[in-house]
């Protein structure tokens, strides 16, 4: 599989295996499109593990406290982020990624590169943070106005979280204004990444449905030439 | 006070306070070296506050629990610590600096650069994580021959911790024998460092009298232009 590298990451390892992420604004429906790949590849037999943001054991704990305080600055919040992924990319991510399997991550570096220049850190010096991670084999990118994504998540939900709300940037001191601004500055990360990045571009504003086709259509392509190890 | 900036360091920002920083080997008789150091500026009446390398409340946790399941890798290693460096650096170090105090650091950002070179990291890729530190007034390198430090560390101690003897570089199966290894990896990295960085090296190998007269000297001189903030 030809792959190019992607300024900021770090030298491209080749592996066998294939990593699909997925990234967006939160209720830019990323997660149920990943959800409806997994059981779509698993059903076909491949040999699938998936990871998501912020969930590494190690630093799991240290990250809610942290954020339960209010506490983080955004370098803080920024590296205590990093470690998190650092953990879950040598354990969970590339490994299988050497064996072969299909590697399907709900948010990668890029969610980094967003939200922690949002929150006003140095692209460069985050870029570089993450630089030792593999450029991924698809990363979807999808996008929805803001309104469409904001109302989503804003929808029937009860409260915003402090960090969730982008609170400590000092936008608004209202949750949800500052939400939305925060949300803003994030949307404005992605559509910079999606004119330099490899980007499949997702319009996610389309039934779930319909936006599961576009999804399935692309990976059908990007991994055409695919090959699950083999089971002996 | 005139701050020349150190590559690597971030900006230098100016500040009315003093940080003064104490590198070097375990075994080195810096921590002994920066309390007397201590005691006696706070017997002057200055505003002393003292930080010492790997306290953060934030991730002391985790970093002690990951330690404890010896499954860090020399990246989350490296990210771990420097996520609690910059909690410190962010709440204990900079507001003292900014407020005029002097702060003193048993281990800076140069611990970073040679333990995690020292592990496998890449110089540049953990120059750049610390980038947003400032550069101290004085950093304090105390070199000894490797067997002095070793000695001292050896001493009495019934057994080494799994990272302080860098089993994970898997340098040997022998925790003393890979201290051996371990602490002459960041002796080289340190040695290297003295060529580039504005170290005050001190020569450890002396009594705690004789290297404490020295230690004083260079602070008087480095801090003769210093002036507490007023108490009103």
């Amino acid at each position: 599989m030809a792959q190019k590298k992607i300024r900021g990451l770090g030298l491209n390892k080749q592996y066998p295996g294939r990593l699909i992420v997925v990234e967006g604004c939160d209720g830019s429906g990323k997660s149920t499109q990943l959800h409806l790949l997994r059981v779509w590849l698993q059903s076909q037999g491949y040999p699938v593990v998936f990871t998501e943001w912020n969930s590494s054991a190690i630093v799991k704990q240290a990250t809610r406290r942290a954020k339960r305080k209010e506490l983080l600055t955004p370098t803080t919040f920024s590296l205590i982020h990093a470690c998190d992924f650092a953990d879950r990319y040598e354990k969970v991510i590339l490994p299988p990624l050497h064996a072969g399997c299909i590697v399907l991550a709900d948010r990668y570096v890029y969610t980094a590169y967003a939200r922690d220049v949002a929150r006003g850190c140095d692209l460069q010096w985050v870029r570089n943070t993450y630089r030792f991670a593999v450029q991924p084999t698809i990363a979807f990118y999808f996008h929805a106005p803001l309104e469409v994504s904001i109302s989503r998540i804003l929808f029937g939900r009860p409260s915003l979280k402090y960090y969730e709300a982008g609170m400590d940037t000092g936008l608004s001191l209202d949750p949800v204004e500052s939400f939305k601004l925060f949300q803003g500055r994030i949307k404005d990360q992605y559509d910079r990444m999606a004119r330099q990045e490899q980007f499949e571009v997702i319009d996610a504003t389309r039934s779930i449905h319909e936006t599961w086709g576009e999804v399935q259509k692309v990976v059908q392509e990007k991994l055409a030439d695919y090959e699950p190890p083999k089971q002996n």
